[in-house]
């Protein structure tokens, strides 16, 4: 094992008198064989996988409260599954447990195109969202690298390429049906879009990831197609020069839609993997929305900001097919990096800082991983002042692994010195406890436990994630 | 007394030990005189003022943790007080206890450009921030009323005219420093512009009416002023008119910056208070920012929308005088409206619904206003489907009162119904607890209240608002 487990030892029983509970609740949709248990107690974090004891699949909010009230009377730890896409470790079974596979909750649930909302079961993964809403010319921008569940990136408060015109899942979250931890359904809030009716249940739902509650629905602002979409490239001879141009596009005010940055090894990395042939220099994506006028308008300011700052070539992407190819590219990057270094795992890591210190941050992050000889990419939605860098290890070789971790703790540190935080939008997990001391301090931290402590207090909510108990 | 208040008779004694422990800490600063007990027991409610024992005006967040410490060992209310402008009862003393004034903290503490954010006590005013940030191009939209305390604002969930372009006190706080009831003080977030990294208590502290902790520094989101601005405003023969403009400007997803409606009333009386001669007709003032360009191509589409709805003329205001005129008279509001009854006092409703059910809703409010011979007016952040019915009232008339109460209460009912929430941005103080129930279901107040006996054991943070112990 090259990631221990501290907590495996608190694993707690599954009696006989709880899956005779939960077989009665669930029929053939329970499964404690081997197969379905190693599905289910891994995600794409380098953990090795820790296995639930059993899975289920639910098929109503009502399924899921009756699942958790049984297991809080034994005090058996319940897991929500949607995709098995996180980065840190947030769905493994630390402590054994019940995995509430919530994929085949996959029914959007209502449409209101008139009020720019939309209803959705928890498995509803987001291209799913975006296929069955496609003919009322709206569309839900949140887009993480992987076709992840919309109960995920809830639970997760995911963003993606789109989050620095559209916000995150923070921002597009209107309301939740969520079950609790005593198996009680509850509604968090309305379809309106403001409200200032009490404590914000919605918000702390929102990337608890399962230690507070079980989300069973999710009401989602979407938005009108833009009239007119167009995009760009250009290279830089430094990474310097391709965020300063960053900062000053969003220190101006250009309501970009997307702005991507990409180092050379990713570059390398996509070239490879979906066949383009990019200039392997630090680059950037850029997609506008808006009118005709105001899409041109915007590009013409953003050229004017890259030419100040050297960038190599300026090129359009007007066709949609081509636009397609490129963020398909950009999403593919994950996996595409992989392959640099075959056999091995990533080390994924998420910070994100006032854009001011981006380049400050981004260097000085890559000149460690340098030192450190870590084949790496970085990859950034650098107009939220967000970037990954992707660090390729053999989990087998410990040393490795201290290696790309002495970088990632370093980078965070750096991170939080300069006002910014641990994950702009992987999560917690396992992987970031300890980081999320250092950035909230005790006394806050504090504050969290006694919030999860009132909402779980038997502890069966995704134990051992987020806080310690 | 008109509104009585259920909970006075668990007024909580001033002990000799506590005054002196809190004479050591704010010495001069501490009041006890019934002057200064009065102007902090009262607020723009029609609620009869209930008084504090005493009052402190805090200078930093340290002496307000000492203060919060002291009256927990003595389980003993604290009420933190900003610019006593609430509208629902927040800052009434129900069981007595210390009003913490905060208006002393009015420092901007650090202003960075480079990344839209600001940093302040919570006494700074919206309008002391924009003035202290004008050198800089950047302002902050968010805009109640009344000039506010940005503490009070946070702790309000408020909003205003701007919030259909840029959101709410909820989409613009990045970060809080907080004293909890223990009376430690915390940090809530930093100052990434995004982050997953634990439970969001950002946004449970925002909205949370000091029930939770008080608020002593705000970190702010602040955006650059647009290039160009532009506003319009437009009649129509009848109400319908006027809000199916709003409800398809915004399903077209023209990027307003603000839209807001008045109604026959409400424009006779700013007539009448600002000298000014609107036609005494439904009304629609629009604001649109952007580009040159941009500006002109949002405004075309309204107005052309406008036209379909039969709109009467379509006027610009180019001129800064002329918009600063129609939005201040557009501000007092409030205050015009209660010069149509001379001695009364204002029931402010707050709903919001789905875009697409707010012309139902404001013309059933309407109607039953008319019904009921309830002298109003009706102004609305309709971009947002928020609307405010402003009932005259003679506080020492019961039955006036009750009939008032009545349409309030039908109104939000029929907002719930209409998947929508009983306050829009006023929050829920004291007048709607039940309401709040009624939104949410006992199961989610049953969570609101666990969370609330988790931070504060004993009760002493502005006892008695939003939820029942």
């Amino acid at each position: 094992m090259n990631h221990p487990h501290p907590l495996q030892s608190l694993k707690r029983p599954l009696t006989e008198a709880l899956l005779l509970g939960l077989q009665g609740i669930f029929g053939a949709r329970l499964s404690t064989s081997q197969a379905m248990r190693e599905h289910h107690g891994k995600d794409e974090s380098s953990y090795d996988p820790m296995l639930p004891d059993a899975v289920v699949f639910a098929h109503s909010s009502e399924e899921v409260a009756a699942a958790v009230a049984l297991c809080n009377e034994h005090a058996f730890p319940v897991i929500a599954y949607g995709t098995g896409t996180s980065l840190e470790g947030h769905i493994l079974a630390l402590q054994g447990g019940l995995s509430i596979d919530l994929s085949q909750m996959n029914q959007v649930v209502a449409i209101n195109p008139e009020d720019l909302t939309v209803t959705v079961q928890p498995g509803v993964t987001r291209k799913q969202l975006n296929v069955e809403i496609k003919d009322t010319g709206l569309f839900f921008p949140i887009d993480p690298g992987a076709d992840a569940s919309i109960g995920g990136m809830t639970a997760t408060r995911a963003s993606g390429t789109n989050a620095v015109r559209y916000g995150t899942m923070r921002e597009n979250v209107l309301a939740l049906t969520v079950v609790t931890a005593a198996g009680k359904i509850i509604k968090t809030g309305t379809r309106a879009k403001k409200s200032s009716a009490g404590y914000d249940l919605t918000r702390l739902f929102v990337g608890s990831e399962g230690t507070l509650g079980i989300i069973t629905e999710i009401t989602l602002k979407i938005y009108p197609q833009p009239e007119a979409v167009s995009a760009a490239i250009c290279s830089f001879t430094d990474i310097a020069s391709a965020v300063n141009t960053v900062i000053q596009t969003i220190q101006m005010g250009v309501p970009v839609a997307r702005v991507e940055f990409l180092d050379e090894s990713s570059v390398r990395a996509i070239n490879q993997h979906d066949k383009l042939s990019l200039p392997e220099k630090p680059l950037l994506m850029f997609e506008f929305h808006g009118s005709e006028h105001g899409v041109k308008e915007q590009a013409e300011v953003v050229q004017h900001i890259a030419a100040e700052f050297g960038a190599i070539g300026f090129e359009w992407a007007t066709r949609p097919e081509d636009r397609s190819r490129l963020w398909q590219a950009r999403h593919n990057a994950y996996f595409a990096l992989l392959q640099l270094r075959p056999g091995c795992r990533a080390i994924s890591t998420d910070c994100c800082v006032p854009i001011s210190r981006l380049a400050d941050c981004l260097l000085e992050t890559k000149a460690d991983c340098e030192r450190e000889h870590i084949i790496h990419g970085i990859i950034g939605h650098v107009g939220d002042g967000n970037f990954h860098v992707q660090m390729l290890v053999d989990t087998n070789d410990a040393a490795d692994v201290a290696r790309a971790e002495g970088v990632n703790a370093r980078m965070v540190a750096r991170a939080i010195a300069m006002n910014g935080t641990c994950t702009g939008e992987h999560g917690v997990g396992l992987h970031k406890m300890d980081f999320l001391v250092d950035e909230h301090g005790e006394a806050a931290i504090d504050v969290m436990r006694s919030i999860k402590h009132a909402m779980d207090p038997n502890n069966i909510l995704n134990p051992g994630k987020i806080i310690r108990w």
